[in-house]
C-alpha cells in the first residue's frame, strides 16, 4: 500500500513513523511511506504555503495553489485524498479496516488555524478526526491514522502481535495483563493466571473485559 | 511546567515535539519536558522492560520493575500520574485545560498489548484515552495528548495564533477559511469576506458554525 503525507512540518514525523511495527511494516515493504513537505509546491521564492484568512482573525490559513500542485502531482488513478479535521469522520477499528483496504491514500495535514475551504471542496476526498479536540496541526494526527490503519494491512502485524487480544475487536475493553514476577511488592498475579487451565483463564478474561466494559465504557454494550 | 514522558520508544517523540508551536514552547521554556526511555531502568544486562503475559497470549506485557523504578525516581510532591489507554477517560478540551493546570505530569506510554495491572493498580492517577481505536504502541497517544494541553500553558500560542477562533470553544464546529488568491480556478471566496463589513463577517461566520455543526455533528448542540 501506498501513501503519501502532505505536511508543513516533515520533521514531525520521522522518528513517529520509522520506529516500532510501523518502522518495521515500512523496512519489509508492506507500507511506502512518503512524507513530503507542502513548502517543495510553492511557486514564489518564499516558499509561501500559508497566508492571513479573508475577513480577519488571527493565524495563517493554507493556500489552496500548493496543495493543489502537490496532489495533482501525486494522485494516482484510485487514489483517495483525505484531510485531517475535528469536522471528519470519527477514526473507529472500521474506519482503520476500510482505509486498510485502499491501494493509495494521500494525507493532508492542515494548520492550526486551518485551510482554505477550497481545497476541502473540490479536492478532498473524505476528512477524518482522531478525537473532539484541536491539536496545533493535523500532522500528529496523520500520524495517528496511519498507525491505526496499519495494523490492518496483512503482514503488518507479526507473529509477535495479534489483532485477536485487544480493546475493541470485540466491542469491548481489554482485559487485564499481567507478567513477572508472579509476586511484586507483595501484588500477586491472579492464580487462575498460573493454572494452566486455558478454558478457566479464557473464561476470566471474558468476565474482566466485560465487567472493566460495564463500569468504564457501558456505553460501547449492546 | 514540567513533563516527563516514559516510553520504549523514545526516538519516536524526538522530531514530533521539538517542530512548531510545541518545539518554539520548549525552547522559550513554558513547557520542560523530558522524554526517557523505560530501558535504563531496567536491572538486567539485557535491559528487559517486557515480558510474555501469564495465562498466555501473543505479545509483550511491559514489566513493573523498571516502570516503578523510573516514576519514583522522576515524581515529585504533586506530580501526577498518566497512562495512555483506550480505558481511559476520553480526552477533550475540558481534560487539556485541567492537565495544564498541573505542575508536574508524567505520561507511561504502554506498550501494544499492554502493561502489567499491577503498575495501573498501584502507581497510576489516571488513565486517558485519545480515541476509540487501538495504536500500535501509546507513544503517539502520549504526543496527542501534550500537544492538546500545551495549548492552554499560558504564552504557548503567541500572538499569531490564539484559542478564540476554533473548533469545540463554543461547542462549535470551525467556520469555512478562506485566503489570497480571491478566485482560483473560478472558485471564489464568499463576497462576505471581502466586504470589510466586521460585523457582517462574524454573522456569516457563526451561522456557518452553526450550520455545519447541525450537519455533521447534532451531538454538539444542546
Amino acid at each position: 500500500m501506498r501513501i503519501d503525507l502532505l505536511t508543513l512540518f516533515p520533521a514531525m514525523l520521522d522518528g513517529l513513523l520509522g520506529e516500532s511495527i510501523i518502522g518495521k511494516a515500512r523496512e519489509r515493504g508492506h507500507i511506502d511511506l512518503r512524507i513530503h513537505n507542502l513548502r517543495d509546491w510553492s511557486t514564489d521564492k518564499h516558499k509561501t504555503a500559508d497566508d492571513r484568512p479573508f475577513g480577519g482573525g488571527a493565524g495563517m490559513v493554507l493556500k489552496p495553489e500548493p496543495v493543489f500542485a502537490a496532489i495533482e502531482q501525486l494522485r494516482t488513478p484510485g487514489s483517495r485524498t483525505i484531510y485531517l479535521s475535528p469536522d471528519g469522520t470519527p477514526l473507529s477499528p472500521t474506519v482503520g479496516q476500510r482505509l486498510a483496504g485502499e491501494q493509495h491514500l494521500i494525507f493532508l495535514s492542515g494548520h492550526y488555524e486551518g485551510i482554505d475551504q477550497r481545497i476541502r471542496d473540490h479536492i478532498i476526498d473524505e476528512e477524518i478526526s482522531i478525537g473532539d479536540y484541536v491539536l496545533t496541526n493535523g500532522t500528529i494526527a496523520a500520524a495517528v491514522v496511519v498507525d491505526v490503519l496499519a495494523r490492518f494491512i496483512p503482514g503488518v502485524l507479526g507473529e509477535e502481535n495479534s489483532l485477536t487480544h485487544e480493546s475493541f475487536t470485540r466491542n469491548l475493553l481489554d482485559f487485564p495483563q499481567y507478567t513477572r514476577p508472579a509476586d511484586f511488592r507483595g501484588w500477586k498475579v491472579p492464580e487462575v493466571l498460573l493454572s494452566g487451565n486455558h478454558a478457566l483463564i479464557e473464561r476470566w478474561r471474558l468476565e474482566q473485559s466485560l465487567e472493566k466494559t460495564r463500569r468504564l465504557r457501558p456505553d460501547l454494550l449492546p
